[in-house]
């Protein structure tokens, strides 16, 4: 079963090893009295006529692939210990590489503030001397790249092609030996520390939720850039509006907002969308990526191998989304 | 004779094969009285003290450096024969083509429109389908650069790091072998016609004038990008804003501004810079080069060249610059 946006070929292609039924194209009434048949879900964001009771009439799921790289949607408290777990890792590396590095370059050359000063008639030509000095080069920089997976792969070369040096913070050594990595705890404050462009692609999990908190904001250099491409509350939102206020020439940068009520919202409890050195894009870069179909294109492949028999990739470590 | 902003070290070095002036530490009587005996004039923009009168009291002049790449601002028609005049070609290459990246991103992912929503609480969250249908991923794209000078190559690489083809439009051969180079008039129209993103990186010359106009724009592709860096003069300004107006589709993005009686000015004529897709810096990326220091020490080493009877680089070729 499947809600929906898979094209029409993939659509053919699972059908050639599975009943396939689509939940927008069926009645409430008609999935309750499928949900007991089904073997696996093929999911965007969590359908919200799965609730946990509806999930436990499944007696049969045993897999889910998620469309969307991250999997920190699907209610794993819910789920049964046999249901394998897929996230979509890599399928939109390139796309949210790309937003991640024009959310770099925005922030270090203040693009944002700049056109929207001009825009209302309140700038004045730059002068020759002094008034550029927060604009920032990147070359020679130093770039951290939090979480070294194809997200942060793609960030690195972007920031080696800048003539950065490029650091990551992750869990395993990176596949680019020009990228030196550090880990643990220890190794995010090093990182931190040495970082004048920091880009966050890790994934939401019970361990990473705030990581970026109060601590780890002082850690950073007081003229550093910090983007988020990966999801909001990775990021502690109050401590970083305090940072925010108290350090101008900080700057963050984000296409990833924080969950209200499990949802991810636009709205902020603070003035934080206000602020001169906050540029937000309303999550665009997954939509971006989605739109070229392969997103859905690789979630369909990695279900056919779940059908086949074959050992599907992505398999998500469920101990890292719920509580022992 | 200097119009200052020099590093002291290099005022230092000049010290040693030529007794050098400030010109903005000396009174209009000082200077007056000076200008008969000087032989080199180092200079940013043009000095206004510098009329065409006080010229011809510069008997003695020969050699006039740039500490600008752009020589446009030189008063040629003035200039006896006898005075070579130098750009500083490549000096702010680096800087520049980074902002120009900067531009390319933020008009392609619509950086500065979505921000400004935002900040005024008027965007919604992108849905997972269509939406991001004017999001411009640029892998797999045409990038088209316009003059493959300093600031063309460094373009060029960018482009080449993020997967695009490139192509240009350019005098001499590109010195980088999987750049196509395109010439003279034809030339340019396969470089408009091909290109998903142009980025201008021309010298404004008599012949480079409005090279950008109506018809040069009706060339390109309706949903390109279209980045200025080099001078605002190179675009005809209205026919822009009406195809801008026509094209919402289409994107500019620029760091450098029309001349208005010899003064660049961010007043524009018309109601571009209100746009949705016009975005617009202040001339920011030569500033920010300055603050290196580094054009102000190779345009003095090209000084000193002069000073020692060496050939100087970057000879400027009067006649694009003046009627013969």
């Amino acid at each position: 079963m499947t809600t929906g946006l898979i094209p029409e070929r993939e659509m053919r292609t699972l059908s050639r090893f599975a009943e396939v039924y689509r939940s927008d194209e069926m009645d409430g009434k008609a999935i309750e009295s499928l949900l007991p048949e089904v073997d696996s879900l093929l999911v965007f964001s969590w359908p919200s006529f799965l609730t946990g009771e509806k999930l436990y009439s499944m007696r049969r799921l045993r897999f889910i692939q998620s469309v969307l790289v991250g999997v920190n949607h699907i209610p794993f408290e819910s789920l049964p210990r046999r249901v394998i777990v897929c996230s979509n890792a890599g399928a939109f590396s390139l796309e949210v590489g790309e937003h991640a590095w024009a959310l770099v370059l925005a922030a270090a050359k203040k693009i944002v503030a700049h056109s929207r000063r001009i825009s209302h008639g309140e700038s004045e030509m730059s002068g020759f001397a002094g008034e550029a000095d927060d604009i920032q080069v990147l070359k020679g920089k130093t770039l951290g790249v939090l979480g070294y997976g194809g997200i942060g792969r793609q960030v690195a070369r972007f920031g080696s092609a800048f003539g950065m040096r490029v650091i990551a913070f992750a869990r395993k050594d990176a596949p680019d030996p020009w990228v030196r990595v550090y880990r643990g705890r220890g190794g995010l404050d090093s990182v931190l520390k040495q970082s004048d462009v920091i880009v966050i692609a890790l994934p939401l999990t019970r361990r990473t939720e705030k990581v970026i908190g109060e601590r780890e904001l002082s850690e950073m250099r007081s003229t550093s850039v910090l983007v988020n491409v990966a999801r909001g509350d990775l990021v502690d939102q109050h401590a970083l509006y305090s940072h925010l206020v108290l350090n101008l020439s900080f700057r963050y940068a984000t296409d990833v907002w924080w969950y209200n009520e499990g949802k991810e919202t636009l709205m902020t409890g603070n003035q934080l969308i206000k602020l001169p050195n906050f540029v937000g894009t309303p999550h665009m870069s997954g939509p971006t990526g989605l739109a070229t179909g392969n997103p859905a294109r690789r979630a369909a492949e990695n279900t056919l191998r779940f059908l086949k028999g074959q050992r599907p990739q992505n398999v998500v470590k469920r101990s890292e989304y719920q509580a022992e």
